[in-house]
């Protein structure tokens, strides 16, 4: 049931809220053993937080939208009484967040029950969650491959259906990857919209905080609940909250939708191409824009994450490098290691490539990518097939997302029908503090039947 | 004479553009083999504009409001047909500019007449323009003394009289420190306000362009005329041109005018706050307010700096170090072996920074320090006594100044007059896009009559 249906339901005391988180804690803990996409389940705290939203509603308040919808967060989001571990083993002994980060705070003010942490890449620095302390989280829809990641455990809980809505952060693509390859909807906003406090930072010239949903209502819903104004968040812009829920009813009339091509046409497998095609050719959109300085910003995206990244881990790698995964270690060491005149030339080209962009986007309104280059593949993968040349898997799946995070855009994946029954997304990418296009044209992909959540084959 | 008299004359007929000119270059070649402030003098351009200038206005055309004013150029500044030299010997060979830099051709286009470029440290890295190539700048109020730097030819060239308006750049204070040595007005505005296009960079996050001048009518004057908008400069903000001539008189009433202290009230010698005082007390200035992590962010601009200039010249460093003046080789060496994480924590520390300076400028207007800490010093001084304790010299000229340009706020250096008849500056500090506040301060110094451009004991 999506959260929508579901606070309609308990609003309407047609359900109480404790039943609705009860079902969900069976749900995950019937589930969670094969697919292991949580790291925490907070049942106490959820039945506090049920019996709370159903007291109100005795009682004639009205908790919010979100009232009793159980919701799930990367594991680096701060919650109020527990280490925030974001997938390492370094932060098992931090001690416990004094509060819920912001986002949180901001879903629960709206009624929504945290029911637990998901699984991620240690520190974020991944996109297939083979997190080597709490081992791989499984794609719902073949548990031998990945779920995507960063956010692959946020991803894989709603993708089962175990949660409707689940919050992720997305630096390079760690939104949006875990959601196409998981066949879910994932919202990256434009860089700043979202308070990030109380979200353990990994490269904070390049951090987003942002919802995973089964429905583009939910995505639209949660990202509305957090656009509230942070004062303590320095990098959130001081912009009014522009709610886009209700947006994909307002369909694609005057919208000036183009296909990127250049970097953007190379570097993925013929089915992600032709999943998106199917999707622009629902949108109406023929004309192929290659805009200059994408590879070269993806480029950036690496230089920067890893300088930032670097600095931020740079008493722990100094001290116990041996402590971090293996498939984190040695980017982070290398990141430590970068000399300035690599970063500051990074952030030049960076900056040409925004202003780049910001020519494309005063002719066109939305840019139409493949979110991934191929679909999940199997846990494990090193090397990947690209025209027939092997490439690093897990790298490759950024090449799409990477650029548009890299300059901040708000970008959003649509859920589309992949090959053998695995799905695949497609990134529609607009200018900044535009969200509300991306609604626009993720509603059309919907009516248009081409945009859905596949269910897996073994419900969950 | 002023550039504001001069060009009144020659507007209204009364003195030939050739012949101011003429003067110009006749008071240069006698006084420069003393002063070594000019690097190049430009006499046949200079005398073809004063006759197209002569020209227009027996056409009854009006060449501009700085018609027929000499004026010249720090060399880092394009002269269209001349190799761009930023005081190096390695750009000795460079091929000749094809096109005057923005700000000079905005100037030109208002009736000014370049007739030469002056001497600076070697790519700007410096604040005593003891250049190894061209020998060092001397004082025109003691010609044993530095004229500071690294726009020390600029302030010089004014300050003997050889021209009433100069171009200068300021990265970490280079407008601002010569100008308090040598006495006259020196503007440095907010980050982003006037194209630097053809100007040769040092370190791109810093740097600022801006005039010196020896009336305060004429600062405002050169800075009105450079302000138009450069769609060429992607780091020239899109504000429109406010100007600030005739602001001078328009006085102080309501404004919120404070000393700063905390590191401000440290550093110098007791000559440069007793000039800062006086210029206090007359403008009713009492409050006295510590800016937080001022000291840390003259720390993140040196870092800054370093970084972006190592980063710049890593070429150049790598093949030819040795062509490199002794005062900068070892500084930008050791900027190219900076690692990423250092600038990564002088950027942080630079915006926290930038966030309190924000934060006190929400209760203030404007903010009074010295521009320097000590008035000019011997040619050669390499350590120099501050509060008892021996402190390398060089770097310490620039401890009032660097914090407020790293943060780019707009700010002004007023003369006064300082010990043993040698100058001093104090130093105005605005919010961003607020030049305006400086030039209203300013004039009320002027007014007061303790603002003023010491004449120079040895006339030139």
């Amino acid at each position: 049931m999506s959260a929508t249906a579901l606070a309609a339901a308990i609003r309407a005391r047609q359900l109480p809220a404790a039943e609705a988180v009860d079902a969900a804690l069976a749900r995950i803990a019937a589930a969670n053993p094969r697919l292991n996409a949580f790291t925490a389940i907070t049942a106490e705290r959820a039945r506090a937080e049920a019996a709370a939203v159903d007291a109100a509603l005795a009682a004639g308040q009205d908790p919010g939208p979100l009232a009793g919808v159980p919701i799930a967060v990367k594991n680096l989001f701060d919650i109020a009484g527990m280490a925030t571990l974001a997938g390492s083993s370094i932060r098992r002994g931090a001690p416990p967040a004094a509060a819920d980060a912001f986002a949180l705070a901001r879903l629960r003010s709206a009624g929504a029950i945290l029911v637990g942490a998901t699984n991620m890449d240690e520190f974020a620095f991944g996109f297939t969650t083979e997190n080597d302390h709490d081992g791989p989280t499984r794609n719902p829809h073949d548990l031998a491959r990945v779920a995507g990641g960063s956010s692959g455990g946020s991803a894989a809980a709603v993708a089962a259906g175990l949660v409707p809505i689940a919050l992720g952060t997305d630096t390079n693509g760690s939104i949006r990857v875990p959601a196409a390859l998981c066949g879910i909807w994932g919202l990256k906003p434009t860089y700043g919209r979202l308070s990030r406090r109380g979200a353990h930072l990994f490269s904070a010239s390049l951090d987003h905080i942002g919802p995973l949903a089964g429905s583009l209502d939910d995505l639209a819903l949660a990202y509305d609940v957090m656009q509230g104004r942070d004062p303590e968040d320095p990098v959130q812009q001081d912009r009014p909250a522009e709610p886009v829920s209700g947006l994909a009813e307002a369909g694609i009339a005057g919208l000036r939708i183009a296909i990127a091509s250049g970097h953007f046409a190379e570097g993925g497998q013929p089915a992600c191409f032709a999943a998106m095609e199917t999707a622009a050719a629902a949108l109406g959109a023929t004309t192929r824009i290659a805009p200059p300085l994408a590879a070269e910003g993806r480029a950036a995206a690496l230089l920067i994450t890893l300088a930032e990244g670097g600095n931020l881990h740079l008493p722990d790698l100094r001290a116990r490098a041996g402590a971090y995964d293996p498939l984190t270690r040695d980017r982070f060491l290398g990141g430590a290691l970068l000399p300035a005149a690599w970063l500051i030339q990074a952030q030049r080209v960076r900056a040409a490539w925004q202003r780049a962009a910001r020519a494309v986007f005063a002719d066109w309104d939305l840019l139409l990518t493949p979110t991934t280059p191929f679909a999940a593949p199997p846990i494990g993968t090193a090397m990947i097939d690209i025209d027939g040349r092997m490439v690093p898997a897990r790298p490759q799946l950024g090449w799409f997302t990477q650029p548009i995070s890299a300059i901040g855009l708000p970008a959003l994946s649509v859920p589309m029908a992949g090959p053998d029954g695995l799905p695949l997304g497609v990134q529609l990418i607009a200018p900044p503090w535009r969200e509300d296009l991306l609604f626009r044209a993720a509603g059309a992909l919907q009516r248009a039947g081409i945009a859905a959540c596949p269910q897996p084959k073994d419900p969950f």
